[in-house]
């Protein structure tokens, strides 16, 4: 995981310059999309981003403000001559959906979309590869509402060149090596892997949260994230109406945020009645400091911690 | 009718600046939307029109620039509390993907959608009310297509205040005059009805066609309109692109426009591959002088007669 781009950080309602929610990540040379609110494709082309290099797209539920600009974006793939394969997430519905509106448009894709049905009450592996694990987890909201929770491999250590050649260590053993062996000379000597190797950084791990009214089962789903977005639609002073709407204020967001002891918790989906996001970020940074705004263009780097 | 606005004038791919279709009428203090591309909703934010003063939508056919911006829309308009009636136009198909997204998004709305299917190969009157007509009539397209006619009735003449007052004309006849009948006096002298009244300004008609490769019959269907929309999708060094794909050519607009005596054509949906607009506008000039381009935010006053 290499960032998390904010494109839309409005919820249901537009608002002068606050988009619905899509949130993109960077994962080796390719792009991670979470959620696709209407109008999201031209925050993807404002950003610079490639369609082509969008192999995943993961949608938390059908409210429009997640999913509206789905269909759209799916049809440029396909004008633009797409014919790579694209990994769908999504809740039951989302593929109904978009193929009434294939069927009626006269459109047959040139691309394939592989679609998984994410469902249940469990955290549950969706995907896979040798770099990254994506899970889905529930969401406590009006409809079917799904979270996803994105866990980077352990990758091999590197191994240290000065040290390979001062043992003369043999190239079929390398591999080992790096993935935590140690190495035994002819003589017997043990050379440990620590000193022949540097460490892979830690892998992170990154939980996101949208539309959700916060419930205790969800401090064990997440246990161990470092990095948690969750959205914060209210206030406190709202506190009756996020419960009612299935929401969460920001200062909920921040006490799961402490709870779980993240690095970092990055907030958004505000509701339309605020104009001034510095009231969110407060209430939020009063429970838990290390809160940051989300908001259109906001880039949050993993590979520094945020920094 | 008053003014058409263009919110969108661009086609299937999103480029710069440029919006997919959506068109706005103001007639007497409503408005009537024609088409709604991706993002439409915030281009009528934009344009400062209030949504619940929107009560009528007209969709051309399904391909997404035209469409995909509706469901948003008519989520805005249920959020923001509307429970006027809304009536909506348009080919079959359209109200199965409203009604499943909205059933899927667990969305009762507060309104009423007022759907009328449009379809046939006819002009055919789908609405009317003291002020306008609006009739369907087939565009020649990939998918099923229909362009919509919006003509004014015509209005009664205007009693001229004066000339009452020296015939001592009585309330009862008034309206009888102003709709066209002479006075007679009590002594059997006939006032003309062109002596008492200003007669009202000439109804105007105006036809919107959007993506269609011109068929003969279309100069019938539209005979004596007095404003023509029509796409200019490509230019005529693209005609045969133009043809495969079921568009026209500025140039084709302009002479169905000639061909038609119209005052003004207006046309739009300009593929993605044109940057500068100017070649477009200039093709269909040396065709049809009276060519306007149609972009984001041009408005085109229909009282004045486009002046």
């Amino acid at each position: 995981l290499e960032f998390l781009k904010i494109l839309g950080c409005g919820s249901a309602l537009p608002v002068g310059n606050r988009y619905p929610s899509a949130q993109i990540i960077k994962n080796k040379e390719r792009y991670l999309l979470i959620d696709c609110g209407e109008g999201t494709q031209l925050r993807i082309r404002e950003a610079k981003i490639s369609f082509i290099r969008i192999t995943h797209i993961f949608i938390t539920h059908l409210h429009g403000d997640h999913f509206f600009g789905l269909p759209g974006l799916l049809s440029s793939f396909h004008l633009l001559g797409r014919t790579k394969d694209l990994y769908l997430y999504g809740p039951k519905g989302l593929m109904d959906i978009l193929e009434l509106q294939f069927r009626l448009s006269g459109t047959a894709l040139r691309y394939q979309i592989i679609f998984t049905e994410v469902s249940g009450s469990e955290k549950t592996l969706i995907m896979q590869d040798n770099s990254i694990e994506v899970y889905s987890f529930p969401l406590n909201h009006r409809i079917k509402c799904h979270g996803y929770f994105f866990q980077e491999k352990q990758r091999p250590a590197t191994l240290l060149v000065k040290k390979i050649k001062q043992y003369s260590i043999p190239d079929f053993v390398r591999g080992k090596i790096k993935e935590g062996a140690d190495y035994i000379m002819e003589n017997g000597t043990v050379i440990t892997h620590e000193e022949l190797t540097t460490p892979a950084p830690k892998p992170v791990s990154f939980a996101y949260c949208s539309d959700n009214k916060i419930k205790q089962k969800l401090k064990e789903l997440l246990r161990g994230v470092d990095y948690l977005y969750h959205e914060a639609t209210f206030m406190e002073s709202e506190k009756e109406r996020a419960k009612k709407t299935y929401h969460s204020t920001a200062s909920e967001a921040a006490t799961l945020a402490k709870d779980l002891g993240v690095k970092q918790l990055i907030i958004g989906h505000y509701s339309a009645r605020y104009q001034n996001l510095q009231p969110l970020l407060k209430e939020s940074q009063q429970v838990f400091k290390n809160t940051v705004l989300g908001y259109e263009g906001f880039e949050f780097s993993f590979t520094e911690g945020g920094k």
